[in-house]
């Protein structure tokens, strides 16, 4: 990052108030009349209403549009395990792309320990004050045995976003990519670098829509990840790949697909030169790509590149998924955010990638005309269309699926 | 609570949309620029701050202006233990009056256990977040254990506003009553109808702002507490009067003072016409006073009343404390709120009933003219004068005890 962005990355969270968040009244609260509806003695009418029937409290609370983002911090961004209090301001950033993005509000909340038990009880214990859960930051493996736990011991929504928010826009970017380079994802031979928690989730996600485990390598520090190798977890040996590849370049030849969860420049010429004709390169580690675009696309003139960051074509970004994703399940009070919902906003991702682009949008974004195609697989966050589309396919699966505990909404768009 | 104001409370909570609270933006959040420095990448920055100081957790995110009002739900206002779910529009109104009074912003949490532990190992991991902790509806003697714990194990201000917001408005207006009536807290003989959380904090902070422990009869359900007798805890012991009445009615025999703070109707005629010249009645019971006003005066015309209500003169009202007690806390960053800064509030309450009052005040309250007198004791909350006033007061006594760690602000009126 160049030291201008950083000092102003410094200023506009510290001028002219500290953060990015407050707390705004929705309801009148000028006069004593106003102030006696809203707290006592009227205030005693929604508790014994909400006393008498616990699902009032979306009646009568903010609970029902309310989504708590929490982390112990222990991997932040791409900065490790620096604590829950330095975390606050990305769980703050998050709070601020829901209410910008979806009009969900959110608080962030840091819970202060490495325990998993301890974390897992703080979270569920606090849960009924939100209608919803964002776990974020939480370092891999612990991440999947708290989200595990929590969707369990919670009534509401709980979805870890460094895992399926990734694996989300990741699947829905490759889906497109797949169809452009005119491959099939049962067919594709796919290389994974990194094997934390998003990686996980992407790969997870790609066979659940098609990808054949034996066609996947996931690769960590020690390379290949095959039954019996030293350093596999319960978590990485669900991809163990016993056919040959031990290394980074023995999987890269021929490869279809590389995806890269991992750290920057971690992918040479020579791997990308030796994938298979027509190759697709997600180079997601940021700020740093796993391969500089110029670079690859000099390497590779057949080449599909996406990246985390904004300044180049193709944008892999969370902020496509997670608010539309909380908001579809809010509208309908869905119990739990199922594969069918992840899977129905990946297609809505797909399919609103190839609708031509609003005008605005691709003014926004200042890179020249904007349509389906190599250098536009997945929509842009400024798209606003995103809300109505994204969110109405996550509320039609959620009720779809039985998960919801209201109707369609009628201001949807698809019925 | 007639029929028309529950309706209107309801109608209040739940149109147009649910609940009384909501998250905004402070930051823009409009361009793609704007983003990279709310959220990746620039957010990294903050987040190294933080990590090397963790103060700077003030400067960058919103921690400084942010109070957490907490609850099990085992106290909820006069209605009992509904449980945590049912306590939240209390919270989030609460949150109401900190942003409406004093500007802090606020979010409720409803911690579900009954588990004394429990709940305190919540809190403190989840304190970090926050900038201030108020403790709400927790019913004794665990709330005792719960604030002494959170204030030992937590480095933020911790308050149990219905001990000590209760306290020291009650004081307050006592003080100004006895003024009134020329009677001096040192000899007043006071009896406290009630041995909960609100009781027992006012006592204790009315002797040490100077009543005698033996001229205090602390009476619960079984009569006024002493020692040996049955159903006493460690913290109604405190209390103990063995000078000879047992009974409300002979305690009341000759008293100074009054405070209710129990339940509708627990105060006679009879015992009311018992007590000494010039006596004062804090009828504090919500809805329901210890015995109507009309009814008390009608048999002691030469009384002082206040009461819970803002439809009566001297309305005792945790509101003319608590958001101001925390805005001068927080704006010198006070490791706690000490007894110290709670008597300041005390004293700033008391002198500003003193002062004339504004035209505004007189009009937006409609009682017709406002002096200090027996029916004007304590200030009213549309007072916009708390602010300045309470807060300084709170500030400057937390710089002056050495548990401020930033000085007196400029702004503050008082030096």
């Amino acid at each position: 990052m160049a030291k201008d962005i950083k000092q102003a990355a410094l200023d506009y969270h510290a001028k002219p108030t500290a953060g990015k968040i407050a707390i705004s009244l929705t309801k009148p609260a000028e006069t004593q009349y106003d102030l006696s509806l809203a707290y006592s003695p009227g205030v005693a009418e929604p508790v014994r209403e909400i006393a008498k029937n616990p699902q009032d409290a979306y009646k009568y609370t903010s609970k029902g549009n309310l989504v708590a983002v929490i982390s112990n911090g222990t991997a932040i961004l791409g900065l490790g395990d620096l604590g829950a209090a330095a975390s606050k301001p990305v769980m703050e950033g998050k709070a601020l792309l829901f209410k910008r993005f979806a009009n969900v509000d959110s608080v962030d909340i840091e819970v202060n320990t490495k325990d998993q038990q301890q974390f897992i009880d703080t979270v569920r214990l606090i849960s009924g004050t939100f209608g919803g859960i964002n776990l974020e930051d939480i370092a891999a493996p612990d991440c999947f045995e708290i989200e595990k736990a929590l969707i369990e011991q919670c009534d509401i929504p709980v979805f870890h976003d460094d895992q399926h928010g990734t694996a989300i826009v990741t699947a829905a970017g490759m889906i497109n990519a797949l169809e452009i380079q005119n491959k099939k994802l049962e067919e594709a031979r796919i290389v994974c670098l990194g094997a934390g928690s998003a990686a996980i989730a992407c790969m997870r996600l790609l066979i659940s829509l098609g990808a054949k485990h034996e066609n996947l390598f996931m690769i960590d520090r020690r390379g290949v990840i095959y039954d019996g190798r030293e350093g596999v977890n319960s978590y990485k040996a669900e991809f163990a790949n016993n056919t040959g590849p031990k290394t980074l370049a023995e999987a890269m030849q021929d490869a279809d697909v590389f995806v890269g969860l991992s750290g920057a420049n971690l992918l040479s010429e020579t791997a990308l030169a030796s994938m298979a004709d027509r190759p697709i390169v997600f180079a997601c580690s940021n700020p740093d790509p796993e391969i500089e675009p110029e670079l690859a696309h000099s390497v590779r003139s057949d080449l599909i590149m996406a990246t985390g960051r904004s300044d180049y074509p193709n944008q892999v970004n969370n902020v496509l998924g997670f608010p539309f994703i909380f908001r579809g399940a809010l509208d309908v009070r869905a119990k739990v955010i199922n594969e069918e919902m992840k899977i129905a906003a990946v297609y809505a991702l797909c399919e609103l990638a190839k609708e031509p682009v609003p005008a605005e949008v691709v003014e926004a974004c200042g890179e020249g005309e904007l349509s389906f195609g190599p250098t536009y697989i997945i929509p842009k966050p400024v798209d606003r269309r995103l809300l109505g589309v994204v969110s109405a396919a996550v509320a039609k699966a959620a009720v779809d699926t039985g998960v919801a505990q209201l109707p369609y909404p009628e201001h949807y768009p698809l019925k």
